[in-house]
């Protein structure tokens, strides 16, 4: 197959901006919390940090996945909609530089964006503005790609707009017909409340691995501890990651369950995490490794990912990895 | 069958004192460390204290296990060697009244005993002298009751003299001869450390479950995850109980593998978690309850346990577990 892992959800960028706390009392934003804005808002914001350095990178939750798998030197596309402007270009530039086949769409709008504001005691504000995201629709689809691929990857983020939706069930339509395996991860707690009984669809029409934390699981099961929402999501789809925060992650599969140790690392900003464990499980997967070793990765992955500001690894992750990568575990 | 639960362990009396801070310090004991003593240090103490007030309580680690199988309502046995002093007098009564079946043997020397020295700030110091224990020998072990009972429970503690060995070995063989699953706990990482290979062979030779803590299971198999751990261990016998601390117990038998939740207590003293957890898990077992639920009352009891001060719990221990009890999980 022509590719190992492909990811299909909201591409946005992310533009990081070193202020002062006063930036964040003139803006009226409340530290540490992650809002979605409006188009008003998010050009109030960029008009505000014009005379600021904004560094711009690729971001939102799939695409970082991605970016983890082709990190590691998984074989990645990735498919979106970003808007016709200098931010557009950008994104979609990054992802090939490292590594990603991109079948992104552009359109009218603006491109989705996060403003990440870092003040100086490391906190970090965030905006969210999904822009041209919102747009894509089942058009956006690269059916011939997809139908090249190893796997599919979406997340609950996809669920926002009627178009977006159209979109996603072709994907995984496309996905079952083909018999590729569709992996989902529920995103967020919020967005798994909201989408309930699509999700539990979507893992039992389509999916054959779902990714989720505790609180997510918990969610979307309505069951109060881990052990019961596992048991239910297997019931829905064969393959479940539950991370644990602190507390290590619960990978199944068929008949096995194994138990990842938390990494003994100091956390400095979990944004991200799951979006790393991903990474890791996936490539893992693509090498036809153990689901120990897939758990494995996704741990090592994250608990790399924890240590830094920011939801992604800089530099040679292969390198970073390399005592997991170098001893596989069956 | 008459019993569910046989214990055959060091019976070890708690002597519990409020004492000041300067008590230790003209005792020369640092604070909250426990110390394996000798006779002259023992006596020494008991001196010292004899004019303050000191609570008597069965204690020892297995024993701690079997009175909390019996709080539940489970039928419990407990054989193990006392002096032929007021407090092994005190030992057997208050086992027996706590509605355990004691087979406890006497001895011409001093009851062991644990003197725990609790100071303002809530610290507990402690100093375990074994006695009488260390004189357990195969003509203690009441073989015919061990053969009407439907699991023998042993811990690492055993391992110490010839003698408390070979009683242990003549249990293990009689259990194995008439098909009574046995159940070892191992004790302590410095336990395990030194009695390795004995351990290694009992829970291959004759053991069904293992209980462990995850540094007992680390030590135990000289690997360095959990996971690791658990599959070692299951390769000598097929049920593995392995704690996590603050992030909950991974419990396995046969194909199935279940993770329990921590529970969202305030741990006061974790002395006596692991007996704790061992006695709601072998309860459950002894009321053929699932994995889950056996694992659940093991969790349920130990979080109970540590949001106390010491070892046991006091009061209706049923009503206490009440919602667990009432809602078995398969």
């Amino acid at each position: 197959m022509k590719y190992d892992v492909f990811g299909i959800e909201n591409p946005l960028i992310d533009l990081l901006a070193a202020v002062p706390d006063a930036f964040l009392n003139n803006q009226g934003l409340e530290k540490n919390k992650m809002f979605l804005v409006g188009l008003e808002e998010i050009q109030t914001l960029l008009t505000a940090l014009s005379n600021l350095e904004v560094v711009a990178e690729p971001g939102g939750s799939a695409a970082n996945t991605i970016l983890g798998v082709a990190q590691l030197g998984g074989k990645a596309a990735f498919a979106g909609k970003v808007g016709g402007d200098d931010y557009g270009r950008v994104y979609i530039d990054k992802l090939r530089e490292a590594g990603v086949e991109t079948f992104i769409s552009t359109d009218g709008h603006l491109t989705g964006s996060t403003v990440i504001l870092v003040t100086p005691d490391a906190s970090r504000t965030m905006n969210t503005y999904l822009g041209a995201c919102r747009e894509l629709g089942p058009q956006d689809i690269p059916l011939d790609a997809l139908r090249e691929s190893d796997r599919l990857y979406i997340t609950g983020y996809l669920w926002d707009t009627d178009t977006q939706k159209e979109a996603a069930l072709l994907a995984l339509k496309t996905a079952k017909k083909h018999k590729i395996p569709v992996a989902l991860s529920l995103s967020d707690p919020f967005c798994v409340n909201r989408h309930r009984e699509d999700f539990i669809r979507i893992l039992t029409d389509y999916a054959s691995l779902a990714f989720a934390n505790r609180e997510e699981a918990l969610a979307l099961t309505g069951k109060d501890t881990t052990q019961q929402a596992m048991k239910e999501l297997k019931s829905m789809c064969d393959g479940v990651v539950i991370t644990l925060g602190g507390s290590g992650a619960l990978v199944t599969e068929g008949r096995e369950t194994v138990y990842l140790d938390p990494f003994p690392v100091h956390a400095v900003d979990t944004t991200g995490a799951g979006d790393a464990f991903a990474a890791g499980f996936l490539y893992g997967k693509s090498q036809k490794q153990s689901l120990h070793q897939c758990g494995r990765l996704g741990n090592a992955f994250a608990s790399q990912v924890i240590t830094h500001m920011g939801p992604r690894l800089k530099g040679d992750v292969r390198d970073l990895l390399a005592p997991v990568l170098a001893n596989p575990r069956d």
